[in-house]
């Protein structure tokens, strides 16, 4: 079976969980709520559909690892799901965090319905996880599942600390690469992390080989941010599917921005007088090249990259189908810009 | 003992226990994101101590239904300290959304450190309390524990559902008393009635005494309520400690209100024209009292306490010191216009 297999089997089981999960107990009085939900989950609205429903990258992860260690993926979908709504709550508040207007090509929950709705809808989403993550109980015992939830809660921790640091750093005079790598570490390396090492865990892997799994979701995370990062900058709108304005314009402080503000030549200077519009993007995309600070985060988006790989084979102690649809999933994350 | 020494007992091990969870692993980094859930907590900043802390009621009810069913109080902390990190999660998010600038007489989180920041802390919180809740594996079962997670699960999910509708409501031309009913059945009544329920539940109570539990402490929970939605009219500002401004003057859709609308007499004529001062308030009052608007707000009140009482009688069948000092908690939560 190759990844495309894997991804035809287990996308409309977590569709199907996770809508059974969101639709349960929604009276008619709560029609508006079961709305937001289901618009963000892009089962609703327009521009709904497969591309305004994201690619549950999470969620597969997971289930590819029970796979590989031959655990039974089904009995892991509760887990898989609370996984993917941990995610999307997490995008809920962030984009009013980030005061992001579109998400995949669709207005955000708040730009539709206004702050105080979106706070509310996240807070629910992020209810909703940790039941779905409790209706393990029909196929998980009570000691894994309390498992499962302490991993799951340290997440959302990490997640929480990984935004605050985001959010502080944007107000922060400076902030070095040792706190860029705290940041994601936090905001994206965490939950990809804790989907392959849940997935081991529920499979029933020994704690050597979770570690492995652990340390494969959290260089892959890392390695996805960095490339995310380059794309902000130098991806094609059209192929990412990402917003048409350059990271460059909403002043992130991605990786190549805070390499070459460590620089303190040309860019930083330009950089540091703000109002960059799009016309300045070129010439600021040229300085940052010159800066090394491109190759910089290719270098690091490479090295994550072949660190994960290698965590993937110790992970993996026999080559079986899984495993090569993993690796192909990984290679496609982190190779987007091609 | 009565409720005073009860509560001389419970407050400080509650307090230790809630700065315990709150404080682990903040390194240096998190300084910031530590502050603001210190000061939210009332441990620090300006017009920190006992009464920027409020009064901990939900955890001191649920240790005194363990105490009355005969548990161990001390082993239902890490549960009862969860609740309270529920009830704060949702204190700083609904200040948000309701844009409540003060609270306990100090500057809201999100008045202080902005909107993101604010989000941002409250989800922590909530993660806190899911975390502080598995921290019960010291003490209880994992059946327990599941069980009791199953309930704080729903009764976040109710509390979001119960914000919805009061959101919602503010945007609505129409609001029904049965509305009112149901969205204060979820803001207000859900999270005490859940206390009263796991009290007893971790105590080893039966099906019947859980049940009664929880029924008391849901009538507690309405009846609390409506006697704040009479305060937030005819209450006295320095007695009570909340803000100076009437509920009148935010256009609050309280019990008086909606059942005067009701009427579309002159109360509703002069509500519909908006603009309400402080100058206009007695006379909107008198407008509501000639509706019989705060007859009716007090006799549900007193039905509802007459109710709880009742369910606390059934639930505790032999009168023990808990019993009372649970009675008389209950009588002040009810009383507090005298």
């Amino acid at each position: 079976m190759s990844l495309l297999n894997y991804s035809e089997l287990f996308r409309p089981k977590i569709e199907d969980y996770l809508h059974q999960v969101i639709d349960q107990s929604n009276p008619p009085g709560y029609k508006e709520l079961k709305s937001m939900l289901f618009y963000h989950m892009g089962w609703e609205g327009e521009g709904s559909g497969s591309r305004a429903q994201g690619k549950r990258i999470r969620p597969i992860i997971l289930l590819l690892c029970t796979e590989i260690c031959g655990g039974n993926w089904e009995a892991a979908l509760p887990i898989a799901a609370a996984v993917e709504l941990i995610h999307n709550f997490s995008l809920i508040h962030d984009d009013i965090e980030d005061q992001s207007l579109t998400r995949h090509g669709r207005p955000t929950v708040w730009s539709r319905w206004g702050i105080a709705q979106a706070i509310n809808t996240g807070d629910l989403m992020f209810t909703l996880a940790f039941q779905t993550a409790a209706l393990a109980s029909g196929s998980m015992e009570d000691k894994l599942i309390l498992e499962s939830e302490k991993i799951l809660f340290h997440t959302t921790e990490k997640l929480t600390r990984g935004q605050f640091l985001d959010l502080h750093f944007e107000q922060s005079e400076q902030t070095s690469l040792d706190d860029y790598w705290l940041m994601i570490e936090g905001k994206t390396a965490a939950l990809i992390s804790a989907c392959a090492e849940l997935g081991a865990l529920i499979a029933g892997a020994d704690h050597q080989q979770q570690k492995y799994f652990r340390d494969f979701g959290r260089s892959l995370g890392l390695a996805f941010q960095v490339v995310d990062d380059w794309l902000g900058i130098w991806g094609n709108p059209e192929q990412t599917g990402k917003s048409n304005d350059s990271d460059l314009m909403s002043y992130k402080k991605t990786l190549p921005v805070l390499h070459s503000l460590a620089r303190n030549g040309e860019f930083a200077k330009r950089w540091n007088k703000r109002s960059i519009t799009s016309e300045n993007l070129s010439e600021l995309e040229q300085m940052l090249i010159k800066d090394g600070s491109q190759n910089f985060t290719q270098d690091n988006a490479e090295k994550l990259t072949i660190e994960a790989m290698n965590f993937l084979k110790s992970a993996c102690p026999v080559e079986n189908d899984a495993c090569l649809a993993l690796e192909e999933l990984a290679r496609t994350l982190t190779q987007r810009r091609r």
